[in-house]
């Protein structure tokens, strides 16, 4: 099981060497564990790795966390502090005179602030340069997981969409809460988030689940994901709280539109294709339908062991899909005031084209 | 409602005049609903609070969050960022020109990282320096959330110590799952931790609760806390799964010294006393009983809207309480290999001296 961690800290040292990085520092996020197999719990306690482009790597961390750490030799030691250590002095004095430092997207800004009077001279870079390309290209382990992880919220969907999990008269926490309790029953160890947003609450893509209660004959989205196995699951389904054909038929034209866009856009999600021009095939279907400036966010983000890292399928974004990129297609149409619809599922980029890990019905399916 | 908010940006321009600081940068963690009512969502799309020393402050979002914002006409602006726009910069060229800033300690260090080179020539500091000093000194709405909050996890104290959650053939993280549904039951909208540790896992302070089954005869160290009405609670009480004096009276007699060393730190804690002072009071106790080797961490952390703020109950930190500071008042003695205790209360410092945020029964309860 070390085996695995040695790899990653030897492409990481590749990596610093091609890229002329003296020392790459990690706290927070995954990229930690993705490297040693332990995880930084975010609190004002310094816990960082320090690579250094040559020589062993350290975990500096709290003296009372330093118990809950399983040793990996020739992947990290560990240099414990004492409460009244200055622990950033301690992590500067494994890379003096480093002047190209790469530090980690999540680590509280605090360190770095106290990092930069040790390191006058040096040019900062985020290390997800490093370790980004690294975490980006699953392996069949991390693919397995996430399929896992898809399958287990398409359940949930699969629930929703039979009309089994009761919406009508409740608010839109109490359905929240009874997804996240699905979350956790269908074996994720974490839930992530789980939006419930009915009628216009739709139409803010991050609505926060409130005491708005369900009434009939409206739409409700349904964004909700967890962690399963150290990998993310996210879906986004709705559906309509009556006969949307006979009771919305602008709602049920759009969201043809939106199933269309998203059902292109993961057709696009081929090998070699840029990230751009999956975010350009949904656009493009989006605006031909009327509904351009209603799409108002990327149309994806990658998943793995962080609900949100790369790739971003968003415009601007030249990289060229590889096997093992994994990303959420979820185009959306957000008319303020009345509703909004989305349509999310995660692929994965293969040899053999773009393998979905969700297959719940994507229709907006009326339940009456 | 905006009043409060209205005085709060204030007191900041008040303190970036003393301080000689041009630009305030917050993003992730409580300063900014602190100062704004708006919580950022720790994502990779910035969200962050502009506040130059002169001129309205300006809340940079991601335009898919905008909807989610409650204005604050005379606190903030909003400045929403599209999907393609660079939001560093944006942010960047709010406070041109700026040598002095200073930046919240939870920002992802990825955001600093991209604002260094539109500020090669200044200096960075903590924004903690800035709002810091506000946030420790809670007013009395905050002192009573506080207290309910603390009343709440006495509840389930009590409910633990009367031997109300079963514990013996149950494993920790069984137990740690009825805690937290009881942290939600009792009224807290967030469950921040609820750590369950059997035995010889309590000798690690911020054990994983996991598969070890809780036996007869041993301690069980239960750690809980949530956010209640904003403010944090936090609570560690330990019980015995049995008769403590006949099965484990090393244990019993440890504890002793530990409940004395706990309820003498908190009387220590009135105003005008360095918080230094209140560590050593309870060191000495310990050290003196002959368990100094085994108390491993600082007495205690402040509290309030996080559930680790400003002021730290630690040697080295001179400041003198003053009324409205709010902290945990928490040694422990910890047994490589045999055992853990610690024995933990909220406590406010109040011009009539010590206040409590709990008040469940203090002693080693043995459940027979």
């Amino acid at each position: 099981m070390s085996q695995i961690y040695l790899d990653r800290i030897d492409r990481v040292r590749n990596a610093m060497a091609d890229q002329d990085v003296d020392a790459v520092l990690i706290s927070l996020g995954q990229d930690l564990p993705y490297l040693t197999g332990y995880e930084a719990m975010p609190l004002e306690r310094l816990t960082m790795l320090v690579v250094p482009r040559d020589g062993d790597a350290q975990l500096v961390i709290p003296r009372l966390e330093a118990p809950r750490v399983t040793p990996r030799p020739g992947v990290f030691e560990i240099l414990p502090w004492d409460e009244t250590d200055d622990p950033v002095a301690l992590a500067a004095s494994l890379v003096p005179g480093a002047t190209t430092i790469a530090v980690g997207d999540q680590m509280w800004a605090r360190f770095l602030v106290e990092l930069l009077p040790h390191f006058p001279n040096a040019t900062f870079s985020r290390a997800v340069e490093i370790v980004g390309p690294l975490r980006m290209s699953k392996d069949q382990a991390e693919i397995d997981a996430l399929l896992a992880a898809g399958a287990a919220v398409d359940r949930i969907a699969a629930e929703l969409q039979a009309g089994r999990i009761p919406l009508v008269g409740r608010t839109e926490a109490d359905v929240s809460a009874d997804l996240s309790a699905r979350i956790v029953a269908e074996g994720h160890h974490h839930v992530n988030f789980a939006i419930v947003a009915a009628g216009e609450n739709a139409a803010s893509p991050h609505h926060h689940p409130g005491s708005r209660v369900i009434r009939e004959n409206e739409v409700v989205l349904c964004d909700f994901g967890g962690t399963y196995d150290g990998y993310c699951s996210d879906i986004t389904r709705c559906v309509f709280t009556g006969d949307v054909e006979a009771e919305a038929p602008d709602l049920a034209a759009a969201y043809g539109v939106l199933h269309e866009a998203q059902q292109a856009a993961v057709a696009a999600a081929v090998v070699g294709t840029p990230c751009q021009e999956i975010d350009r095939t949904a656009r493009r279907i989006i605006a031909d339908g009327g509904y351009g400036e209603y799409f108002i966010h990327r149309t994806g983000h990658g998943i793995g062991m962080e609900g949100h890292e790369d790739p971003y399928i968003v415009e601007g974004n030249d990289l060229p899909l590889a096997a093992g990129h994994a990303f959420s297609v979820e185009p959306g149409i957000y008319v303020p005031g009345r509703w909004g619809i989305r349509l999310e599922d995660i692929v994965v980029a293969t040899a053999d084209g773009p393998l979905p890990a969700n297959n719940a019905d994507h229709h907006l399916v009326s339940l009456t």
